[in-house]
């Protein structure tokens, strides 16, 4: 494809995403399709001579369209949202045509520079403890998802104990992201090495049941090492309680990491700062504004307050690698604050959003998806067939019909095939549990209202 | 933003990559920001109020260019290439806009199933083995580097091999990428349980060499566990001897993981086959179409010719995302195929670059660039004051004056400062060597001759 075929083809593209934002609605928003559907309908092999770009683009939008879950409807209510914005689209556009690759500070500056300084940006910005500040011993990184986070975490905890060793200990509440768990086992943890203790009420770990298990291990002869402490958890939103656990933590020399994944966006607002309350006592933690934050995916921020660990369990210089700038030991190489070893431009995007948005704008989204999750809770609360799981502290509803589990699953079935709205499920105090996650750029009180009719048309219709 | 202005926007930003790329050879490729300088030239805050997204885009010309190294350059020759073409770019693009986070079939099924139908196309069109064909036992995913790829390859070897055990010994040879060190340390491997072999004649690993060694553990009472195999090394694009390192492998249990990272794609062209000699004997590949097949970073494509002990390795399903696809075991869920959960539509440009390209186009560009190579290295060949450091089977020349270690150190400053071309080095038989990658999508027989040029001027004058 020639430049000027490019200019043509890229501008077409802009309006073919616009127009489809736009007529998003018509879509269902769940896929209908079935297993094998796409693959069906494709060619055996690849193409030996060019094709039309327009050709490729028909097929998008006759092949692949149907195929697709509408992350972006504003009927998009299931899991933790991944919603886009504008601006974002357009950083990661200009990451792509930019095709900078910022595995070392030498190999694009700015791509480094931006991202330390958009992270310690977000630090004021989240009221976040300033030891996060990349200008002390801490500092802040994008990683590809919480996940990566979390097991990065890990590791430096690990790197701090010593080593890799049989005694180590991880600890987290069974309410925790099952990355927790995936980490652990992909760092070879031993899976009776890492404690899933059961949360205490309202999802919460509790500090008791912390203590004690850290003291039967300590009296075992084991080495606690690691705690995942989550605010928000992906099931109910639960938010561990950060400071009692941060002072055992502490107590223990083990290492506190705090999965804020989803939640974490909301102390934008002062009025939920309350989220991060002993965050102090963290040695790492992270967000995905590629979640709530009008940031497309992928793109996790990730701090830790002393970044010696991160670097002594990451940090791997071949000779190909070896360059001025980094032995002058004035810049920061990100290649050793990740897994990987290659790294795009993902600081654009985010600039692009905290600038497009400004802070204020921000805050806005964040409060009308607050309260409508709120009043959705109230239509809930006051309608005797339904009960709510969960108080819900910010934008994600956990409700149930009162008909029990089946009626539930049938009620969700029943709405998802409809398509109007998509949401999921999950399962407190051993009930099936429906889940409403309000979060989607573009979601209004409108779409949240046609949630709310086509779950109890759904109910009447399921008996 | 609102939607009029993203089009209108998004089509300035089109026209302005568009720009850069005609402009860039303007740009010296090295950056020569000083550490700390964009940092300084941006402010100590986030707005709180909406910027214009113009004043963005002036603040990406004045703060960021300057800090930018131009890997599109078709002066870039420096490590490997991350070359980016007109397609993949709105590929990338496309993903951006449709936001969807395809962890699941049924998060998007069309995510799923044309990165499953792309990595089976890829497997005809590079003359893989069937065996990692979908269709069988194996598969294909896309990861986002081949650091990632090395260590899910090692994860599943050791699930094959009944879990994380002390006496599990890890093989590749020193010549091997540091993500194969990196991998086993994140993994808890002791760092006496991996052996870096000394690379024998050319940068190969000896077969002998890795028996020896298989040998000796065994007679210690250790079990071999991985081996990482590399099809191009990045210091010398050196091929390690895969079949008969695949037969020691089969002898011993040993899971074999190529890593053809960038010299994979010369498999597109048959004369270049021979890359992949008894690859049918590997247990996992990979290849990055993000280096050097014209789709820009990331894009890693890794496939295993067993899925199960990939999916014991990485399979964890909470509550909140069991769904009746995955239920039905009629589909592929890939977030059981990598470490991180979530996961960008990346089979898109991917889709996009085979399409638009065609095989025939992707096969002449490769010929291109190794044609360029061989013909630079007929230069030095021909020069008395330069030597090769090694024949060049593909696109990278390794080479350096007869000056000696720092005269070549100097020539390599005085090029990069220079600006117009860019290239790094490496120790070839504990020599000072200078590497010319040639793979950018632009470069052309003038950008080559310039190299050459550039690097006889800084020889007479760094004296």
């Amino acid at each position: 494809m020639e430049l000027e075929e490019f200019r043509r083809r890229g501008k077409e593209l802009i309006d073919w995403i616009a127009d489809y934002w736009q007529r998003i609605e018509e879509f269902p928003v769940l896929a209908r399709a079935a297993p094998g559907e796409l693959r069906a309908a494709l060619p055996a092999a690849p193409p030996e001579e060019p094709e039309p770009f327009a050709a490729v683009m028909a097929d998008v939008e006759r092949l692949i369209l149907p195929g697709i879950t509408h992350w972006q409807s504003p009927g998009f209510f299931a899991y933790f949202p991944a919603n886009v914005s504008p601006p974002s689209v357009l950083g990661e556009l200009l990451a792509a045509g930019l095709g900078v690759q910022g595995m070392l500070w030498a190999t694009s500056p700015a791509c480094t520079e931006l991202e330390t300084h958009v992270l310690d940006w977000l630090v004021g910005l989240l009221g976040l403890p300033e030891r996060f500040l990349s200008t002390g011993a801490g500092g802040g990184v994008i990683q590809d998802t919480a996940s990566s986070a979390t097991l990065c975490a890990l590791l430096a905890a690990r790197a701090r104990a010593g080593g890799p060793a049989p005694d180590l200990v991880v600890y987290g509440s069974d309410q925790a992201h099952s990355s927790l768990a995936k980490a652990a086992r992909i760092a070879g943890f031993a899976a009776e090495r890492l404690r899933l203790l059961p949360a205490g009420a309202g999802g919460r770990l509790e500090p008791a049941a912390l203590a004690a298990a850290l003291a039967a291990d300590r009296a075992a002869g084991l080495r606690p090492c690691f705690l995942g402490a989550t605010v928000g958890t992906t099931s109910s939103h639960a938010v561990d309680p950060v400071r009692e656990l941060g002072h055992l933590a502490r107590e223990h020399g083990v290492w506190l990491h705090v999965d804020a994944a989803h939640a974490g966006t909301a102390a934008l607002c002062e009025e939920f700062r309350w989220l991060h309350d002993g965050l102090e006592l963290a040695d790492s933690y992270c967000f995905n504004p590629h979640k709530w934050m009008f940031t497309n995916f992928d793109c996790d921020c990730f701090w830790v307050a002393d970044r010696e660990p991160l670097l002594a369990a990451l940090s791997i210089l071949p000779e190909y690698l070896r360059n001025p700038a980094t032995e002058s030991g004035a810049v920061i190489d990100y290649r050793d604050w990740q897994v990987p070893l290659g790294r795009r431009f993902r600081a654009l995007k985010l600039w692009f959003v905290l600038r497009c948005f400004g802070a204020r704008g921000l805050r806005a989204a964040v409060r009308r998806h607050v309260a409508l999750a709120r009043e959705f809770a109230g239509w809930v609360r006051e309608d005797p067939a339904w009960e709510l799981a969960a108080e819900p502290p910010l934008n994600l509803v956990c409700f149930r019909h009162r008909g029990g589990d089946e009626r539930n699953q049938r009620i969700l079935e029943a709405v998802n095939t409809a398509g109007r709205v998509f949401l999921t499920h999950t399962r407190l105090d051993d009930r099936f549990t429906l889940r409403l996650s309000v979060g989607q750029t573009h979601t209004e009180r409108r779409h949240v209202e046609l949630a709310w009719r086509e779950l109890r048309a759904a109910a009447a219709v399921v008996g």
